[in-house]
């Protein structure tokens, strides 16, 4: 049929040496970028089921659901695959308001200035991680 | 000094064990995401001087200018780097207003549907490839 591959995602999806893949959050109102993590087949998997963004954590060696100690789901709306099917898009809605470990909207807060040799935070910290995580290690 | 990082992004900026890090290139109007490619150092620092986006081609094994062969140039507005420094944002403007080498506005042009087993086309093609490029193997 034109324009469907029913071959299917999991068919599809190219994973890295590692068995992994980048996944990106993006805002499904704003279109912000969120964050980037990574996700292994059963990750992508419980994603696809759950449709609660899940990664694989690399520090941790485990699988990740976004949220399972903050609070702060990634509820899945769409997800996307790029033509050469290694990156994976997700249009999420963020609960809590904030995706970083830090208590930013974004991961992305830093912006590079004057050539790269200034980095400058943007934008306020919209929790506080010490009131939110137990731990130290979390995240990628 | 507060919020500021004087260390700049070349003392900070993490690669992986191939010496590449992930650069995700995003429309600074609309927000939408137009591609991940991959940097070495090298294709990270000529983007800093020529604000145009230049990537490490992975199956050509060298620089990529984006727009070299096609004259779609990426224009650099503005760089972040996410929280653990492994992860390059870019805001662009892409010009001829399509970013993938298949002619389609976005690299992420598929949606996947059902769960996962219908990936969908979304969006017209904006240009022929055969038309643009030369050769057969463009991009990463």
């Amino acid at each position: 049929m034109f324009g469907i591959d029913t071959m299917g995602l999991m068919d599809e999806v190219k994973f890295d040496r590692q068995g992994l893949i980048p996944a990106i959050a993006q805002d499904a109102e704003s279109n912000d970028i969120l964050m980037v993590a990574w996700m292994n087949r059963d990750s992508l998997e419980l994603t696809l089921k759950t449709q609660k963004a899940t990664y694989w954590s690399r520090s941790r060696n485990k699988l990740w659901l976004k949220g399972e100690e903050s609070g702060n789901f990634q509820e899945v709306k769409n997800i996307y695959i790029d033509c050469d099917a290694d990156v994976i898009l997700m249009k999420v809605n963020q609960r809590g308001g904030a995706a970083c470990h830090t208590g930013h909207r974004t991961c992305f807060f830093r912006e590079v200035l004057d050539g790269g040799s200034t980095l400058q935070e943007q934008g306020k910290k919209l929790f506080d991680p010490a009131t939110v995580y137990k731990k130290k290690s979390i995240g990628d």
